[in-house]
């Protein structure tokens, strides 16, 4: 039986791989219904808003995909009964069918809940911003 | 006796009105001391670089103050034992001496430590971007 902590940093290592991989179904079972998700200067995703975009990214409807990539350095795991939270150093490149690629670097914030003996990531605050170059 | 819910809502009232007075010191007591700020673009900042940064506002060194006033809208409060995270919408202006007001708003996203019986922050996501006139 793996530790709370290990199982949330394995969920971590397969979120990123699974973005990589364009496979958004495996994504979304990592979350809560009521995922929530924050960042910079935009209103709160939902869970529906966080398909919508992955999928315009992963090139459904006969679009092409941006190719993803990411690097997860966690900094800190702390779980406390079925919560937990984990702040990581994250960098993430995206690129754009026919376009330069974006780098983006930051911190995360991200709140973990313990549903049905499962582990799935229920708040997010994403604190990346393009690297200049 | 009051609720744990209600005394983290408490503590961010305190915190705002605290930074509104530029009482450095008592927001300093409103937080654990390994507490986290993380930002957009920036590396964490630790209780340290914190309090620097809140003495250089509050016009310590013979410097004239910045003018600082917020509004939180709590979103959301969920405790787990010792632990706790709120996510709120902020508003928050500041006015430099001699300088026009800027406006920044967004989100946070914020978890709790209770130490000793009392509730701190203890990591801090600040999403707020500049509000574009």
């Amino acid at each position: 039986m793996q530790s709370d902590e290990q199982q949330i940093r394995d969920l971590v290592r397969t979120w990123m791989d699974a973005t990589k991989a364009g496979e958004i179904d495996k994504v979304l079972e990592l979350m809560t219904d009521d995922a929530v998700f924050l960042v910079p200067g935009r209103p709160p995703m939902r869970k529906s808003d966080f398909e919508q975009q992955a999928k315009a990214q992963a090139g459904q409807k006969g679009q092409p995909a941006a190719v993803i990539d990411g690097r997860s350095e966690i900094q800190e795991v702390t779980v406390s009964g079925d919560w937990a939270f984990l702040w990581s150093r994250l960098s993430v490149t995206m690129t754009p069918p026919g376009a330069a690629t974006v780098e983006r670097a930051g911190h995360t914030l991200t709140v973990f809940k313990k549903d049905g003996g499962r582990w799935r990531l229920a708040r997010d605050a994403n604190l990346l911003a393009v690297v200049q170059k």
